[in-house]
């Protein structure tokens, strides 16, 4: 297979360098073109990037000439690490020019022909591509991926899906990385927890519903479940904890829950997409884990990890789930869908 | 009023040093016995004691000669700040030879004769004394107070209870100084979250009823209500924070449970007791606060802070707690336990 | 005596918020008058300001009514905490004003003829005043406290003096709360150092060199000794902690040392001025001491701690020292400064 | 090449934890021996270990069972992780029975007769071997490497060692890991920096000059330079940060030194061993770096790496130099010096 080429809006910011990251030695796609604001347009990437990352900067893209987000010279598929303030518009015209626009934003996640994907659960609402298509005239399209603490939860809950959610309970414990950079001042979070973060509580509950939704007759019908939030921002730097307590309708022992999450697998594990987890979800009987430090990295950043699972005294089950918030709930979550895509045909 | 002679058994481990502390300048206890393993008695305290708080000792503790946790020296009223692996035995001694002993240990807190004392909450409970002197033939006797988690939880909940409390969800984010000295290992804490914590969640969930339950007939019943709870390390010198979530009867507005929570009171604020914060529980309406570093020392760290009240999807009502564990959770909850029973003629 | 009402330059920021919290209660200054930018003018303090300290705002400023930073208003005696982009010009226009100017910012502390003043080193260089009004044909006048880094070395030099200082090399370890808010990004500083602050070193080496100068003839002639500094932050709060070696004339014992430090006052002590720490700089007998979060807050956060004194190979001593960067290195520093200047007589 | 078969003494603890996933997948060595103390012998590793690293536990050594760190049952190449508390004598013993130890114990660096290797600097020192022999009357031998934070600095000095090396002045930030586990509490570090560890610059300032000293006659001369440490511990998981100072004879400009640090090559590159970093010591020109979370992974944690090279106004030239205390500082460091003896035909 010839390499496709891809690119990524917003590549100078700190999504955009986890792109780069990730998308290093990828076996399918190669990264080409990196478009950025004005500020940074017509310099080398090295020259127009503050590299926040572990490590140095790969060699390969340094001399990359970041160009303007707009479509003329950019490849077919397109990242989207944009923030949101300038997403909707750009988005939209790389999508009407005919490019495969994958999207790390939060723009068009709620929008109703656009999928908000997690290939491991809910593939089928690649189906929304063709309507999204007819309702806007594109021959592109916008393809896009959960807020980052959402797919945490939304990975968690999915093995459980055959026995009846109804209720979830979900507190989060955010690392700093999910805000950006600069994001949190380290005046706020050194020593300390910041129990708020503007819109977040709202993400969870509505795009978990959204995943885990069904898709008839050319919509999503969301999970009828009930789903509250809790978002904390801790001092951690990479990997999102999420303490969740759920109600499920078939009252499973914990052991076929624990089964169920160890057996979960999806398209991308049954398809061996380059950058699937080999398992999903990986349940630990270590009493004090998941733990951000320790586990978020998981089968490089892809897997979650879920533990403690036991009775809860208000719902039926409750348990503890992290994920790396920049890879599976960021740049690595994107990736998979464009692979998801291209392993369906939709670059063909 | 001449002052009240007090000791502390336990009087050199990290506790200890918080009550040494937070007597300093008490306006009716002063602090004249110091209790200590076989190791340290006999020696100074400033010898015996490795100080870990903040500043430094106490210049007018620095001479005390250490004692052993003998019923000999010790003033009528002590103060317990014992390791849980030997509070049960000497607690037990120190109240059979007449001893009145405000304990923070966790041994004794949940029999049926041994009030858990939060005063602003069941001040009535000391009934139980006569029925512990009763049942066991001591002239003396045991007093508790909460877990540090718990009296977060129990203090944000009184207010609520005469909306009647049903269900109660709570996850923590608690401080490292819960743990003692010296705790939990920094290679585990630091950048990291650590979803468990031994036994914590099972007493947050019993003390919390038997705080909340009503004295009849000699016996506390617990309060009905459902309680769940998950906690969770932070890296956070002090202060714990608690993301709550309550279903009650009487559907209160929001507005209602804010006044609620301002206008609440208690017997250490209508005896105008020492240690009393002029207002138990503190409603914030700043939209990221409380925070464990910003709010855990109000009131001289015996103020409960309260905010980001808002509806529940899946229960009624939720909302972020904090206090100051190692003064209203533990020091400062039994100096103010013991304040009550002074009011209430216990050492007459 | 009437209190004297004084104002903040740049009240609104973190600098200008410790400035409203340490004058609360002062006895002689009574904060009235609070400049801020366009953005913040004509609102009052509590709705222009995102408070950022622990606890809450005062009561007494939340009303205040914040003004622009011009004259008019103004009281004669203004405290300045604006960023140095602005400072230079409008601290200029308030002495020409006739105001007298305590500023904490950098702009002019390196001027032939405004003081860099530490009250306790060198509060004879206030004799620069009547050289400044001079050149300057101001009515009012610009005197200045030095770097929050710079503080702590140049107090724990002090003492050192009269042995004969040749070499000073200073590696510090820097609260974030030094780089202001939003200051150092939390993704930089959790779990990390950063060995790099802008113009830090130099400001260390040519301020502590000022500092410790002899005033003659109108001119400081700054201390001859070679000043090496290495600046890094570090995940702390509040508290600037400094690794120090010296090379010293005569040659003292350890011992001699740490008496001339115990016995170190300045003119805040003598005249007893009201935010004067009762020992300016405090030797500590702890192994593992001082500690920012134990020990920056000594006496108010006025107190400088030192420990660890002992012989270098490559020098002839080395020690650490830690002070409080807001209060002694910023807030308390300027007010200090302006008692001394109400107690030499430069308010009649 | 068959794989040679080695042993870790101390592989329960964390440091020998590092050793088990360094040993992982090497080329040369295989990991079939683990001996620990009594409590844990007779186990299988998984039973016997709390895991502390990131990530799970290697599969290969779950189901090995610990011996006794007696010389029976295992191989002749021992890499010693053990407590500096029961080291000596064991070591001792397997030397004296045939054993190759390859030690990160303090215990015997500083004795005459054993070699305190760094490859990349005194692989020559290897000659101290048969004068240990000789002098104990042993068929094995015991290699050691030096002190996490020492070989920090050791490695960065190397390359200046052609321009005279006279003076030098390092103050160590450093990580928590260095101190074991539980090692330092989170009560001391969180928010924090202590600025002292037991014997950390007595050894810093003796193994540096031992290391880059002068072997003749038998004996290795130390380096005459006078080397002078501050060592501190930070809020830092791995990654130990030097900030030195040197005094070189031949003063070198700015850009010899750059280049001689990134030319800078050793017997480990020469010799092309499996653990050698491709280039020991790399210099980085971005002005806040390096920083331990950012560059202590650096080449498998075998690297290490320098920047902000500048004059010092007191000696001569300044620099920061962070590596990975527990690879290159530690088990990285052991299995390169075993990897040397290896290919000089020390295991023949």
């Amino acid at each position: 297979m010839r390499p496709i080429e891809v690119g990524v809006l917003g590549g100078t910011g700190m999504v955009g360098q986890h792109f780069v990251r990730f998308l290093q030695g990828h076996p399918w796609f190669k990264l080409t073109w990196l478009g950025a604001s004005d500020r940074s347009s017509g310099k080398q990437y090295k020259d127009a990037t503050a590299w926040r990352l572990e490590g140095d900067m790969p060699e390969e893209v340094q001399d990359i000439v970041v160009a303007d987000c707009k479509t003329g010279s950019a490849p077919r598929l397109v990242f989207s690490a944009m923030d949101a303030s300038v997403a909707t518009e750009i988005e939209r015209e790389f999508a009407q020019a005919g490019h495969i626009v994958v999207s790390n934003s939060r723009n068009h996640r709620m929008e109703m022909d656009v999928p908000l994907l997690v290939p491991e659960i809910n593939a089928g609402h690649l189906g929304l591509i063709r309507v999204q298509q007819r309702n806007r005239g594109w021959t592109g399209m916008i393809v896009t991926n959960p807020n980052c603490s959402t797919v945490v939860l939304a990975m968690a809950l999915a093995p459980l899906f055959p026995f009846g959610i109804e209720r979830v309970f979900a507190t989060t414990m955010q690392a700093v990385s999910g805000a950006g950079y600069p994001g949190v001042a380290s005046m706020d979070i050194i020593g300390n927890v910041v129990p708020f973060i503007g819109g977040e509580e709202e993400k969870m509950q509505q795009e978990t519903q959204k995943i885990l939704g069904n898709l008839a007759d050319g919509k999503v019908v969301p999970l009828a479940a009930r789903v509250s939030a809790q978002c904390n921002r801790v001092a951690v730097t990479d990997g999102h904890l999420v303490a969740a307590s759920v109600a499920l309708t078939k009252k499973p022992s914990l052991s076929e829950v624990r089964e169920a999450v160890n057996e979960f697998r999806g398209a991308p594990q049954q398809k061996n997409l380059p950058s699937a987890p080999a398992q999903p979800i990986v349940y630990t009987d270590q009493q004090d884990r998941p733990q951000p430090r320790r586990d978020a990295a998981r089968d490089n950043g892809m897997a979650v990890t879920m533990g403690r699972l036991r009775q809860c005294p208000v719902l039926d089950l409750k348990f503890i789930a992290c994920g790396h918030n920049a890879i599976r709930g960021a740049a690595g979550a994107a990736v998979l869908n464009a692979e998801l895509m291209v392993s369906e045909g939709f670059l063909d």
